[in-house]
């Protein structure tokens, strides 16, 4: 039945039955998506894709993000690039309990759609089909994890599509049973193997899900039918998905109205983090702590040459996923925990900027790069690291870092949200259009035409 | 190596390289497609989803088969739409190693690449590139057959997506790396679970497959990235649709050119079979009976109210797929076995209009189903069935059908072939255009420019 529950649940919720915490949590998801979607629209990856597509394009009616509102494409390939720009830089949000990327698929989706509907979307309608989204893929998420992913998925776009699709389904008013085979049409595209991680199909599915999501939504409004059960079947979506017939369970738990894990019940949306760093999440406690010790040292006023050696403890899998010793480009950089506390250490920063190809030539950095110790504590918490700088005159600075920015326990504030929009978008657009662009962003969810707003970012 | 195995060897194959016995069956299978693909253009699946596309459409450079030329869409959607509809009415070829219906999205992909394409394509390079794509397909089937079918995936368009993606780059003339991406671009996007299997959606595979390799060889033209052991690595493509880590002594098997299951030593395309009766391929022996004993009770002018009880002995797995004893209309028809042998004794055929909805209906058709006794014999293979037909005067007609038609024993012969063509396309066309398109379907392979022929199908 969790085939029906998702799609009753999503049918029946409005925006007065939602908590305003949870329509926050979706608001700044939403506006961290625009500013990820903008700083990536000019990647290779992006441009690849668009030129690759330029042959294949509808009426170019949706904004491809990024261009100021000079590009515009059909919505099925706006929809396809604005996902993929969204997480092209890997800066995107992350639902902690299944490590998906939720709002990318998800927004790229709905926001194509609503410049494509007919009538116009306030944003309180937006949020509401966000949020519908948002809680589906990650309830799905959590019913297959962590077996799904072990086993190879990439378990954003997998979700991610039958996200978007009850998302759209949600603003094009569909039915139950409209609802129902959207879900099972966009199950059945099951995008994204994680052996394409480190290339440009590792994005490509972020936007392939929300491409193939908005499908799904469009031919189930078109009477086009699926499985009623696609989601539980012994054939179905979590079976499958899972390599084995295991799903019941855990489908019990989460897509359910009645348990307290279950839809409506514990809100997804609230548990979304954002990344203060545009790299890979683990090493993020131990760039929180160089970003302080960088303050020090100019408080102190203590030359990068003077520091003698630099001593990091973290969490094992800091180790296994970023232990890169010398990245040779910016992509690599992003998963080398060495690099990532240079940089905090010698800019005080961790931006988009520093993860630049440029970067890793940079001589400062690779000298400190160079004295880094890393060690493996298997006490310490994954959102927590330590770092000891010791300087050539017997000084020692030192900081704990003991929730690092960005983890739930201290989440990244709206200022902060908007420095890393900023940072991101200044690079894409100039620093007076990113301006522009964030307090537009900021607004979007008080707006009465969605569509309106859109046409400029 | 499988990945680079299987890019290396769709590079290299010439025309001058294939036995003219796998170039004939490639032939046979293209021509077979087409009259499907005209056949079903007129289903509401293929209606529904039609519709449901017309906004996202590009410029209509492609033809959309089974409207005299009078449709096109742009080469995405008409390659969605196309493989849809060679599938609606499972009349479609089999490889019956796998049960993959191979023809549907490689040709739907190649095909609507050929009208793209700024130079002519010939029909011999088009049949070259219809052979890589099918066989690529069936090796990658072979490979995972059948743990990946039981487990719940759609065989056809998991690796049909793949097929065509390889197909389409050999037309372009993708290098070995662009194929090797182009690969990993569409075995990431693995569409098809079984639970779908009943609804619009199973078509839809076929369609979604087609698109998704085109799509696939075109971002990989254009410089985009993917993984270079998408197929093998541990968290790849075999092991991924395994549900499982053991796919590498099959991979080893089949996607190798040195084994003699290998590449280019074992041709599948040959063991491709075509249906005489658009219906579940497991009750085709006992049709193939009924429709020889229809001539005998002609020929003794024994009316069909004169038959006493009709008995089948059938393989275990007519009964298991096909034994629906009251069909409610013309899809339920065709996994009714009961069904088709009454129209088989009634009609002496059971072609497509004898799997429409009004034939349900029909008093004598009805009448004759519930004289039918089915029997399941275990000691009969697959392609074959005893049938005996009682009569009230007392007489006893009696056919063993050793090996069906359309098995690979007892292959369908060309003139079968364009029967079925004719009796499909008539219904969508009107009989002399019908007669036309079977014309010239059998002139593409020596076409100098196949885009021209396929223009007003």
């Amino acid at each position: 039945m969790a085939t029906r529950t998702l799609a009753s649940w999503a049918i029946g919720l409005t925006s007065s039955t939602i908590p305003g915490s949870v329509k926050q949590a979706a608001i700044r998801s939403l506006y961290n998506y625009l500013g990820c979607t903008i700083g990536g629209a000019n990647h290779t990856t992006v441009t690849r894709a668009r030129d690759a597509l330029a042959d294949f394009c509808g009426r170019p009616t949706t904004t491809v993000y990024g261009n100021n509102g000079a590009l515009r494409m059909d919505p099925e390939h706006a929809a396809l690039l604005n996902g993929i720009a969204s997480h092209v830089h890997d800066y995107d949000d992350t639902h902690l309990s299944t490590i998906i990327h939720p709002t990318g698929s998800v927004a790229s989706a709905v926001l194509a759609y609503v410049e494509h509907s007919p009538a116009p979307t306030t944003g309180s309608d937006l949020i509401t089909a966000l949020i519908v989204g948002i809680e589906i893929e990650c309830k799905l998420g959590l019913s297959v994890w962590p077996s799904h992913y072990d086993l190879g998925w990439h378990i954003t776009s997998t979700t991610g599509s039958v996200g978007a699709a009850v998302a759209v389904g949600k603003l094009m008013h569909l039915t139950e049973t409209q609802t129902i085979h959207a879900i099972g049409i966009a199950a059945t595209q099951a995008t994204g193997l994680r052996e394409m991680f480190g290339s440009d199909t590792k994005s490509f599915h972020v936007g392939r899900a929300a491409q193939s999501g908005l499908l799904a939504a469009q031919l189930a409004k078109n009477g086009f039918t699926s499985s009623e059960g696609a989601v539980e079947a012994k054939r179905g979506w979590a079976n499958v998905m899972l390599g084995s017939s295991d799903s019941t369970q855990k489908l019990d738990i989460y897509c359910s109205t009645s348990t307290t894990e279950g839809l409506g019940r514990t809100w997804e949306t609230e548990r979304n983090a954002f990344k203060p760093f545009p790299c890979g999440i683990v090493c993020h406690p131990a760039i929180d702590g160089a970003i302080h010790l960088h303050q020090e040292l100019e408080d102190k006023a203590i030359q990068l040459e003077d520091v003698a050696r630099v001593d990091i403890r973290v969490h094992p899998l800091v180790m296994e996923l970023t232990s890169k010793r010398t990245p040779k480009d910016g992509l690599e950089c992003k998963f080398s925990v060495f690099h990532s506390v240079a940089v905090g250490l010698a800019y005080g920063k961790a931006g988009p900027a520093e993860y630049a190809d440029l970067v890793v030539t940079d001589a400062a950095v690779i000298v400190l790069r160079d004295k880094i110790e890393a060690h493996i504590d298997h006490g310490l918490r994954a959102d927590e690291a330590d770092i000891t700088v010791a300087v050539n005159s017997g000084d020692v600075l030192h900081r704990h870092v003991d929730h690092a920015v960005g983890s739930l326990k201290k989440p990244m504030t709206d200022l902060q949200l908007t420095k890393n929009f900023l940072d991101q978008c200044a690079l894409a657009l100039g620093e007076r259009a990113a301006e522009r662009a964030s307090s537009l962003a900021w607004r979007i969810a008080e707006s009465n035409d969605v569509a309106a707003l859109l046409r400029d970012l």
